[in-house]
């Protein structure tokens, strides 16, 4: 079989545009003389599509543009995810789908049998599972369909469900030649190799090759890494689309050969990640300019370095806003940085709004010693100055909080947690460290003083993280254990020696943070579990006090 | 059968409190000499106890509790609502269940067959759907167990989805004497008539009362209206808990009488249920004092209401911050209602900060005319004001508001959007009057000309609301069709007369604002569909342009 495997990006609820994209892909498909071309889940409306699903009009509309996908498949085959009707009196009012077409005709749909609804996935909201699962006569070939989920259930490494049926099982007796999956699958790191590994696991189930077309790009939160995986019978890879970027994959099965997985370092892949995520939630909203702070500290380095490579260096703008109690090393290394990377850079010192503020508040604040509020304040006159800058310029603002620091409430809320995108708050304080490492592997682009000084927020004379939050090395592993793992406090304890106050307290502060979280900048999730999509904590809680 | 109907008022996590407040309801049946206590829906947890119930050591510790709530059930009978685990090899790893428990023995689970994923509800998350419903033999009573949306399917009043099962035909031949059912039934506006109707046709199908205890409480964004119902098996309604209150219900069927329901007005409703869910929120937060900006407004005005009867006027703290375009009536509105309320007053002109603002970024707006950034300095100016006072003295910021404006977009974010808590982000502006006026029916609270000028955000010279955005009839129609009730714009202005291109921009207004919602403070749920919780769009979508 010839395939081409349309490893395209949406953009979620742009029904024309992806109709293009697809109707695009299936020219190059019939150029090539393909037997099929295969594109993700959801193609046509975008994954997630959320509550677009529960418009009316909205599904009237992708039955219009399925129509139009229909009349180009004139001379070939393709298989299409989309939501379609379920035209019974019971259940959700959708099906997750695919349709199945081939020569101008819809041989009919393939519905996704099993529906995740954990992490970030809320399918059943939305639709009905499958009835059953079927093969698909297509050309000669009689091919199985499935759609993402519908290969995880045998992989047993779901771990928040065991679903009732196994569509890998069901579908096996059909003797298929090949199996197909249309996927939009969640990146997190280290994610492509369980896809993999389930992929290979169903393709040695089915006996018969299995090919893997996954949804590119970035949609809010979410980054989709493409990487699309042609596996032979026996679990060997045969073909791979590019990671984070779009491919026109072309497959053909009667001339391939295994070939290696090609390993890239966690931080080149996380770069390469946030880069999709920024460029795209650019892209697709219709910006391209970005400010952000620039303090001199580690996390808006990195942040500047991604922005600066994903927007072009011309299109960022980094604001160095010092206070009477920022060092002149910050300052410098901020400067520094912004040459370096040659973004455009301006200070502005906050002193001035600052001692305004606080004679404008002395009388409601007598007889009060200073506390965080000052330190706030100052975070947040640098929040409305970005802001200002971003009403003004058209900018959108970068927040540069890291997950540990938005994990414990070391951040300003209206403050340095002002944004339109907070690039890495899912990634722990040791990663962001490793990233700026990373950076600097050929050159220093980061200031070494940027990556060797002790962290600090510089909101009071000689002030630490450390003064207020145990080492980060501890926090980070306190934050991965009990945000990822679910490990109770004694576990955690015990697992890493740790003192059980030291992680009751973090505890503590994580649930005490919700607030903040809530109405934190969206982020890009980069892990197993993440605060911006997929986790769900109340504010007011009895459980930690 | 005599029963005590414990509508109680758990706090979501708070294990050791709500198993308490379980005993102590027990302890009052005991006196009462009843034949069973009722308790709500995951009364244990508190609902909705969202992810917690991902926490391994979360569930243990539930066991736990379960264990010293049976142990004081030695010489009663109760249900009780909490989650269990699912000790199969299949499926999710929990039921959401119900305890039945007599004389210090646990008889068993019922647990939950209809799990809603629809709104505010994601069930499926967590819990797998009960196998089978049957009855129990309590005393010398056969009792039916049902949980909350057990009954609803029946109805056919959930648009959603239809579901597969439905547990009140599968009772039904049980020939139950009497069937409960545990509830945590968020409130809306009208809800508590739909929820009598279900139960009534529940009852009538049964041919036997019908008990349903609902919880009440405000947890997060939801609010529960308690209003827990006994109703005769003619679908009659015998007695009805307090609303927005606990109450410890007795009922002895041998002795009661069907009573007519109470009809109160939506806008007492609607003061009722925001009392509950800014008590609530602070209450269970551990904090007490609240302060809030004072414009002189109509939407500042009724948030000040609401809190100084919520927590008591010398807890809460009115700023009134003018700027250059502040007109002289606002302010003395402003004071004038402080005045009314009794509560706290200050005045902090922002020039000062908004002048050292201008010439601050003077440089950087160098060739540029003056736009919204300015208008949005003056909101953020009084937002960081706020926050200040809020970190200095304690108090929670109450964001002011209303769903029509954060709807379009017409709220500053990090200015007027600041806040821990957002009271009526989900009234319309013509429910916000309505309310207004209901605030003034025993004389004037809110000063009249509040009430009667036109509203403006007094952020440039001469500002009208109505300068940037149609009518608020209009806006509020809109806002209602095309959230609540999923219409296209062809539909709205078709059905209403509204010129296409009219509703045409305020829905692109609405999706061009979904980035400043993700951002907002949590308000409370009053209408069918709320933006706090339950309705989820992305960012970046390309459906609406």
């Amino acid at each position: 079989m010839r395939i081409l495997i349309a490893q395209i990006n949406p953009v979620v609820g742009d029904l024309k545009g992806n109709t293009a994209k697809i109707i695009s892909a299936i020219s190059v498909g019939k150029q090539k003389q393909v037997d099929l071309v295969l594109f993700p889940e959801l193609a046509l409306t975008g994954y997630p599509p959320c509550d677009f699903l529960l418009l009316p009009h909205f599904i009237d509309d992708v039955e219009k543009f399925l129509k139009k996908i229909i009349k180009a498949s004139d001379s070939i085959a393709c298989i299409v995810g989309l939501p379609r009707k379920n035209l019974s009196r019971i259940g959700k009012p959708l099906y997750n789908s695919a349709a199945v077409i081939e020569n101008g005709a819809l041989l009919g749909f393939q519905d996704k049998m099993l529906l995740p609804v954990y992490d970030v996935f809320d399918e059943a909201r939305y639709f009905e599972p499958a009835i059953k699962i079927s093969s698909w006569k297509i050309g000669r070939y009689c091919i199985g369909v499935t759609i993402c989920e519908d290969l995880w259930g045998y992989s047993t490494l779901v771990k928040e469900t065991k679903y009732h049926r196994d569509p890998v099982l069901e579908l096996k007796n059909e003797n298929c030649d090949y199996v197909v999956n249309l996927s939009a699958s969640p990146y997190h790191l280290g994610k492509s190799s369980s896809r993999f590994s389930v992929c290979a696991k169903a393709a040695r189930a089915f006996g018969v090759p299995l090919i893997l077309c996954n949804q590119i790009g970035g949609n809010d939160s979410l980054i989709f890494d493409g990487h699309s995986l042609a596996i032979s019978a026996d679990g060997q890879l045969l073909a791979s689309g590019r990671k984070f970027q779009e491919d026109l994959l072309f497959v053909d099965f009667e001339n391939t050969k295994p070939i290696p997985q090609k390993k890239i370092d966690a931080e080149e892949e996380l770069f390469q990640a946030l880069l999709l995520g920024v460029r795209d939630y650019f892209r697709k909203l219709g910006f391209t300019r970005a400010c952000l702070g620039l303090s001199g500290g580690i996390d808006s380095a990195v942040v500047a370095c991604i922005a600066a490579e994903a927007l072009g260096f011309e299109n960022v703008f980094g604001v160095n806003m010092p206070s009477r109690y920022s060092s002149d090393g910050s300052m410098h290394d901020a400067k520094a940085l912004a040459l370096a990377l040659r973004i455009g850079y301006r200070e502005i010192p906050i002193e001035k709004p600052f001692k305004s503020y606080l004679e404008l508040l002395a009388p409601a604040f007598e007889g009060k010693s200073a506390d965080v509020t000052e330190e706030n304040l100052q975070a947040r006159i640098r929040g409305a100055i970005l802001m200002a800058l971003s009403n003004k310029h058209g900018y959108v603002v970068l927040s540069t909080g890291n997950k540990s620091e938005l994990a414990v409430g070391y951040a300003t809320l209206y403050g340095d947690m002002c944004g339109g995108l907070s690039v890495i708050n899912d990634l722990t304080k040791r990663q962001v460290y490793a990233l700026a490492k990373w950076i600097n592997r050929n050159g220093e682009i980061i200031p070494l003083s940027t990556i060797q000084k002790p962290p600090s927020a510089e909101l009071r004379p000689e002030q630490l993280d450390s003064d207020s939050l145990p080492d980060y090395s501890i926090v980070d592993t306190v934050v991965e254990a009990y945000i990822e793992d679910h490990a109770s406090k004694e576990q955690i304890a015990k697992q890493y020696g740790y003192p059980i106050s030291v992680v009751e307290e973090l505890i503590k502060k994580i649930h005490r943070s919700e607030y903040k979280r809530r109405q934190s900048a969206p982020g890009l999730k980069v892990s197993p579990k993440a605060f911006s999509v997929g986790r769900y904590f109340p504010i007011v809680q009895g459980f930690v006090k």
